[in-house]
Parts: C-alpha cells; sequence; structure tokens
C-alpha cells in the first residue's frame, strides 16, 4: 500500500477530463456500482463517505471528505479529503491518497465535461463566473484544457475575492463585474456555498449553458427556481440531486419536480441526452459523484507522485 | 496523520471491552451518528463503508472493510480493513490504521459485552465454539479478560481446524466434541461463515446465552429459526440485523419478525432490557458496528505502535 501526499502535482488536466467523461459514460450505460453518498454531522461541520466500483476502468474505493466552513479561521482548508483505492479482485487497498486538491481537479473536470457536450458553441466562449474561489479556479482551468475561452467575467460577494481571482488567472481575457453583467454570457458557472438563489432568472440569456457547482448539500442554492423551469437541468446522479443538488430546495418548496429533470450527465456524454436547441438554456447541477474520484485517483496513479510505500496487511 | 501498521499489537483485552461497552452505550442512549454500513459489490466478493461519530468519546471515522471468500488461495485474508479517524472539530483525518486485526479484536470484545450482561453466570461458564477460525479465537480471548472460564469445546466443519485450534488455545480446559456436544453448553458462540443452520433447537439448553457472530450478511444463517422464536433475541443494531444479522434469513421466510426483537446490546448494557430469568434462551446478534472500531481504535492510539508520520494536508 502507498501514501500519496501529493498525487495533483504535474497532472494533465485534459487527460483528467477524459477519464471523468469515460466514469460518467460508465454510470450512463448503468455499468457501475455507488452507492449515495452518506453524510455524518458532527460539531463544526460534517463528512461525507462516497464508495464506489467501475469495473470498466478496473477501479473501487472511497472517497472521504469533510465540509468545516469556519475552518480557514484556525489555518486549515474547509473542505479536505482522503481517498483509498482498493484491489477489485481481493479487496486489499493498496493506496491512500491525499484527496484535497484532487477534489477540486475532479470537480472542475464534471464541469468541462458538461460544457463540451452542452456549450452551444466551444470556441471563444464568453464565461461568467460567479464566485471567487478555489473551485472557480478548477473549473476554469479544467474548461479551458478542452474548450476555447473567450471574454470571462467574475463577481464575489467580496470584492476583493474577485480582484485576486482576476490577478491569479491574469493569462485569460478576464475582468471583475456586477453580478447581472457577470451572468450575461454563453458558460455560466456558479461556485458559491449561497442558500438564497444569486442569480435571477431575467438576467440569464438565451443559449446558456449553466454549471451549477456550489449547491451539494441541503439547504444550498445559487439560482433562480424560475431558471430551473426554464431550461433543460441534467444531474450527476439524480438520488444525491434531489437530497443535495440545485434543485434541492425548489423540489422541497414545491418549486421543481425531480419528473421534470431532463437526465443525467452519463447520457449526456452518451449523447443518449442533451441540449436541443441553440436559443434553450441548459443546466449541468453538479453534486459530486465517487466515480469522478476515482477517475482521477487513475489518473494522479500515472503521475509525478510515487508515494511512500506503507506495511500492509 | 499517522499510519499505524499494528495498532492491535500489545492491546489488553479488558481496557477494549471496556471502551467498547461504552461506545455501546453511547449508541443505547442514542447519542451516536452511525448511518447503516453501505455494502459495494466486487468481483470475488465486496466491501463495506462504516461511517460514525461517537461525541462522548470525541471519535469519528470511517471503517473501509472487504470480504472475498477466495482470498487464502492467493495468500491474503479474506477480510482486511482500514480505518481511517477524524478531528470532529475540525474534519481534518489524523489516523489511518491497518485495521484487519483491530476488526477481529473488536468483534471479539462485543461478544465478552454480551456475555458480561447476559449469561446467567459470570464464572466457570462451560463454553461451545462453533467454528475455529480467528474469530472464534478472539471472541474466546475477550470473553475470557471478563469472564471465568470453565470447560470449552469446539467444533469445526473441517476436524483438523478444530485440532489446531485447541493446540493453539492450550492454556484453556478446551477438546474437540461433536456439534451436538458443544451446542449444549453456558454460553455458545458461533462463528461460521453458514448459509443453512448448523445448531439445531432441540441441542441447546435452558439457560445458554448464544453469542451468534457469522450471519453478517444477506442470506448468512447459523441457527434454526425456532431458537430465535423461543430465545429473547438482542441486536447490535436493529437496521443493520434485518438486513445482513442471523435474523435476516428468518425475517426474510417469514419466520421471525423485526417486532419481537428484545432490544439492543446498548439497552442491555444500560440495564434498560435484559435476561428476565435463569431458565430462558438469549441471543446476541451481532452485526459489527462502526462504532466498535472507533472505540478499538481509541484504545489503539494509547497502544505501543506510535505509527509512520504522513504529510497531510
Amino acid at each position: 500500500m502507498r501514501y500519496y501526499a501529493h498525487p495533483e502535482e504535474g497532472l494533465d488536466l485534459a487527460r483528467i477530463n477524459a477519464v471523468v467523461e469515460e466514469a460518467f459514460a460508465a454510470f450512463g450505460r448503468d455499468e457501475v456500482e455507488m452507492p449515495p453518498k452518506v453524510y455524518v454531522n458532527l460539531d463544526g461541520g460534517d463528512f461525507r463517505t462516497m464508495p464506489a466500483y467501475i469495473p470498466s476502468l478496473g477501479l473501487a474505493g472511497v472517497k472521504i471528505v469533510n465540509v468545516h466552513p469556519d475552518n480557514p479561521a484556525c489555518g486549515l482548508p474547509s473542505v479536505m479529503a482522503l481517498l483509498v483505492l482498493l484491489a477489485p479482485a481481493t479487496g486489499m487497498p493498496y493506496a491512500v491518497m491525499n484527496a484535497t486538491m484532487l477534489t477540486d481537479l475532479r470537480t472542475g473536470a464534471s464541469g468541462a465535461v458538461a460544457a463540451r457536450h452542452l456549450c452551444r458553441r466551444q470556441d471563444d466562449l464568453e464565461v461568467g463566473l460567479v464566485g471567487a474561489g478555489r473551485q472557480a479556479e478548477a473549473q476554469l482551468e479544467a474548461t479551458a484544457a478542452w474548450l476555447g475561452i473567450g471574454r470571462i467575467r467574475v463577481w464575489s460577494r467580496s470584492e476583493a475575492s474577485a480582484e485576486a481571482f482576476v490577478r491569479r488567472c491574469d493569462r485569460f481575457d478576464i475582468e471583475t463585474a456586477t453580478l447581472e453583467r457577470v451572468v450575461d454570457c454563453d458558460l455560466l458557472v456558479t461556485t458559491t456555498p449561497s442558500r438564497t438563489p444569486l442569480v435571477s432568472n431575467d438576467w440569464i440569456r438565451d443559449g446558456t449553458h449553466i454549471n451549477a457547482i456550489g449547491a451539494d448539500a441541503p439547504g444550498k442554492q445559487e439560482l433562480d427556481p424560475a431558471i430551473l423551469v426554464r431550461a433543460r437541468v441534467f444531474v450527476d446522479d439524480p438520488r444525491q440531486a434531489v437530497h443535495s443538488g440545485e434543485i434541492n430546495v425548489p423540489i422541497a418548496a414545491g418549486q421543481y419536480r425531480a419528473e421534470q429533470l431532463a437526465g443525467t450527465l452519463g447520457e449526456v456524454v452518451l449523447g443518449k441526452k442533451g441540449r436541443q436547441s441553440d436559443a434553450e438554456i441548459t443546466v449541468f447541477d453538479s453534486t459530486g459523484l465517487a466515480i469522478q474520484d476515482l477517475a482521477i485517483a487513475r489518473v494522479a496513479l500515472e503521475g509525478p507522485d510515487r508515494g511512500i510505500e506503507l506495511p500492509f496487511p
């Protein structure tokens, strides 16, 4: 068994996108074992356990990930993760990975997969970013590895964060803007921990694709529910999305029904479902799947971090 | 974060029993967070993910454990486990343990806790062992750390295994015997992977306490269902037991109803439930709880294995 402290270093983002896309395809073919993630509440947050098996990739394992919003005050990330890989034939654990940064990257990759299949064009995309944290950056970098990015506008509740984001990403054509101006784009990416809608339906132009990434627990939402009703909405996993995705609050409030969902990203990747006209709005509601973690772990095993040997069993 | 390769070495069994008993008490007071374990099927077996949080002990974490019956043919244990502990206040993983042997020990401890509270006497116990593997030994050793053990009889489907067990445990007054003779005792401990009942109701004398340990997945059973109907049956967790404990097959076959259960071991430890007469049969149906793993991990952290430092986050 080996421990990988920095498995995210030196990985190729396009390769991650491709393997994550393959995992979604396996899910779309109903060829993965993946129970919904399990939540355990702690004092200042919670942790989630995410087991899965992808036979076609020979990958089995579990991610353990916490969410503690107050951690930055004591110098720790809010979200930290550990991933354990098991050999499917024997059940033996053979890799333990620090998956904190991998989690950012694999979520970014799912956005890139959705954008490739659901944006109405693949080049000179006008991008709007609502939220300017680590995940906004991961989404932008992963998408840029596959699609042509044009003008980017970014908004954050904290203006300083938005400005820092612009400086960090200055290899792009990027600027801060008002929320309303940011939302008017081809590809809108929302990555905030909001519990009230930030993005108004009136601001969204026809043809926009939205990657709704922030809502990943009950009570979280970023979009005006009217957007969901107007749009064709795809989810990663309906079982998780109704409970903790962007649609969870509107469903609980009777503003949206699970039956209105257009399908899963897996079905989109397989070409079974997708955008039907240039004018329609599409939404990808991401909650994060264990198969994404397995997929990126496979890429990490090929990467420069060779790990530390640990005695087992 | 530290990795513990041999956390089971040098631990005091009575101390393990005490902390496992404390965990059951917390469960009995409804003071733990513990979703039922989640199963993922693999090619030659499965793996289970077991998260939990015990606020009163300050312990949170996840055990990952596989069951691959054919592993011994390739020189690996059928069951291997890894345990991850998280700091409740921050969610940060601080310990990863090889929990293969800890799993044996903590299951043994739950048997000892049940025997202390449910056997009609605490000294010179006549013990019957059905099954002669690692778990039979763990049950015997844990129980001997708390109760006075008299004559032991052991039976295994393989006579050679039973004889090897007698040699391993020759510090006790122990012998092999026929199944019928083994079953006639004060404390019966069943630890086989059987899928058909081995122990006939007619063989069980009044007043026996049975630790039914072997059945831990759908389809497994060791006891004649008539024993369950005749006995006062306690489980570790009703949600797991109906699905994968000794009662799972009789419930599926309509021979037993979950409503007939007498209570949980947690309630027994708290004195809310228990044996009501010297004559009645009592059964503890063990499926294995994540809180037992957290409890033994706490004892292991106090043990001689100081672990290997790993960089995280």
